[in-house]
């Protein structure tokens, strides 16, 4: 860099910022931040877009929950360093609530995180090295291609198919698999699709890694939210030889995400993980050391102390919203909402053909805020245009308003009127 | 890889760790696994060795404190995501307590972090590439060093010199600067030293990071932990056009590490951070997503709440530890104490030729530790070979007791008995 011929390099104190805090980014806020979004100041605002079940006040977590952070406080023994990887008796809790006959946990398979995002990460970390290849679900949570973007690791997605209730595109799948991949991260229930995979389909997908020997990551942190319909089977529990990193948290399943509770739950009958990967856990969990004490300590008294109604009310509401905005969109020509079997969260297709001025499910999601009032995210931040997400977590009267307003929103947009 | 010529790649459930994880490591876990640390079962055992105010129960955060955080519970309105960088309310909190007539900082300057740790990764992150290198002290907090390891980015230890009470070597410092240098770590008060630098001091690393326009990262998770003959000044107080990314957190002034509350402060009075540095920073904080909210939301109350009492009564622990522990070590032949202005640690010299069967700091520790039961940290894990530290936030009556055994143990082991 010259000026005049004069050199200028450090005569400036402009600081650039390294080139992983530049590729550190999450697409959600690239859209989201480019939107316009003005909502119409003549209707209440209601904003169907955050994966936050605590936003509207409804839910949050039990008082059972909160007694048991207050008794940690109180306890005077969990203020201090915990190891890095976790409490030992607060890893126990876990191993034990997630341990079956057939696939005993122990307080070693538990390394705790500062929420499931660290999960993740340190799971993608752990497993991949710059240049390599992780295979991510598309749509999908969008934090796996950031973790990836930030590493330099690379990402592919595989499809997930919205006619068979969004199961992975098997084929499509094994086609991305190169000599460089090195796992499959399998969300399940997922965000944003809340479907719930059969036990006969994550059977498939682990014959799809079996071959290939590729360990998974499975992103199970909506574990057992599963409508009343649904069964959940973790990828653990039918991988057999397969090695597993099961990446979960308090967040959604207690309603505290911000309390920042999620582990890696280390799981491979052969002892795959033994070697390195337990050790480079262990060596990754340096860096942060691991969640809020007083959460890690009040987690015993937490899986002890929930009641089953803690966990049924949560999921009735979910369930019942899915039911009511599954309902409402269905019969609103142009979009083609696909009904989700758990988690917390519907995606609803959009045809734009069938409207006079929607071009995309941006375009729709900028024009709703601004007519309506309602917020939803719309699914090109999951690499998935034409459709977009709404979250259930919201109080129902919310619900049922919202869909009311994008059934007059369609209606006034639409061709045929 | 082959065997009997059969390619065996991917055939066996082997299961490698990255490169990130085979070199992200702490230095002191590699001494101190690699000791024999077996203590004499007819003595009680005093571990001097970890820098953990809470762990002899003798301190701990206030009941101020302990109430701010169930206020937060009990408030039902911080158990969601706050965002990244954390609550508007909290930062502001933090900006208000640094603020100086001089220097007003607003919550736009201040990005948490899970601990004082995940705010020094991010500073060195947001920095530095791979490739470039950052300035460290010799002896010096050993994190810098694994953060700069596994990002593969590269460090250089400057001196410190006992002999002028820690200071650093400022020619030393400065010739190591070259086109690649990004930043300079300076961390007062000092682990594992207890310095505190003086103003002039300050001012005279300044000049050096002036003339060669770098950046400086202050270390000041000891900010204003001083004894009662010195004097904090930060680092961003007396830098005028330097830009300093100032690293703190509650760990040590409020006795709590495990609460894993820290932050960064961006001071630039040249708006040398506003291009690319605030936004980068802000990228990062979306991989971990910040703290735990409940002690985010209790931040502006554990700052307004604290008393006096609560901030001289620990320091008067550390401060008579440190001068009873220096009074009886340096009577000791062979061994060099240097007073400590504050912090919690004190470092003691070693000289091996005055012991018969003593070779360095770490047959010392071992040795120490087989027969009197007290636990000191080798300075090996610090780079700075024959020097023992020792942590002054231990009971009185527990460092006489090791001060005591101490020297009876060079006694027994001295060359001239």
């Amino acid at each position: 860099m010259e000026t005049n011929g004069q050199p200028t390099k450090r005569s400036k104190w402009t600081i650039a910022s390294s080139l992983m805090a530049k590729r550190t980014f999450n697409p959600i806020r690239t859209v989201v931040d480019g939107m316009k979004l003005e909502p119409n100041p003549d209707k209440d605002l209601i904003s169907l877009s955050i994966g936050d079940p605590t936003v509207f006040g409804n839910l949050g977590p039990s008082q059972e929950m909160k007694d048991a952070v207050v008794s940690a406080l109180n306890s005077g023994k969990s203020n201090g360093y915990a190891p890095s990887v976790g409490y030992e008796h607060a890893r126990a809790a876990v191993a034990k609530r997630f341990s079956t006959p057939d696939i005993p946990l122990k307080s070693k398979d538990v390394v705790f995180a500062c929420g499931c995002s660290e999960a993740l990460e340190m799971a993608i970390l752990v497993l991949a090295n710059p240049g390599q290849n992780v295979l991510i679900p598309k749509p999908g949570f969008s934090l796996y291609w950031t973790i990836c973007q930030a590493y330099g690791i690379d990402s592919k997605h595989y499809n997930l198919l919205p006619e068979r209730s969004w199961e992975i595109d098997l084929d499509h799948l094994e086609s991305l698999i190169d000599e460089n991949t090195s796992c499959i991260v399998v969300n399940n229930p997922s965000n944003p699709c809340g479907s719930v995979f059969t036990k006969d389909h994550i059977l498939d997908i682990c014959s799809v890694a079996r071959r290939h020997k590729l360990p998974i990551i499975a992103d199970e942190v909506y574990a057992d939210m599963v409508f009343s319909e649904s069964e959940f089977h973790s990828v653990s529990s039918l991988s057999e030889e397969i090695p597993v990193l099961t990446c979960g948290g308090l967040a959604k399943r207690f309603l505290c995400p911000g309390w920042r509770m999620g582990w890696i739950i280390m799981q491979s009958r052969t002892g795959a993980f033994d070697e390195e990967i337990r050790h480079g856990l262990f060596n990754l969990s340096t860096r942060v050391l691991g969640p809020c004490t007083l959460i890690q300590a009040a987690l015993p008294d937490i899986f002890d102390n929930s009641s089953p109604e803690f966990y049924s009310h949560a999921m009735e509401v979910f369930e019942s919203n899915a039911k009511l905005a599954y309902k409402t969109l269905k019969q609103i020509k142009g979009l083609n909402p696909i009904m989700p079997q758990g988690a917390m969260y519907l995606m609803c297709g959009l045809d734009p053909s069938y409207f006079a001025d929607i071009t995309d499910d941006q375009d729709f999601v900028e024009k709703l805020m601004c007519e309506e009032s309602v917020f939803c995210l719309p699914a090109k931040v999951f690499e998935y245009p034409n459709y977009f997400r709404i979250v259930l977590s919201v109080p129902p009267e919310k619900v049922k308003t919202a869909c009311q307003r994008i059934e007059e929103f369609c209606l006034r947009h639409s061709k045929q009127k």
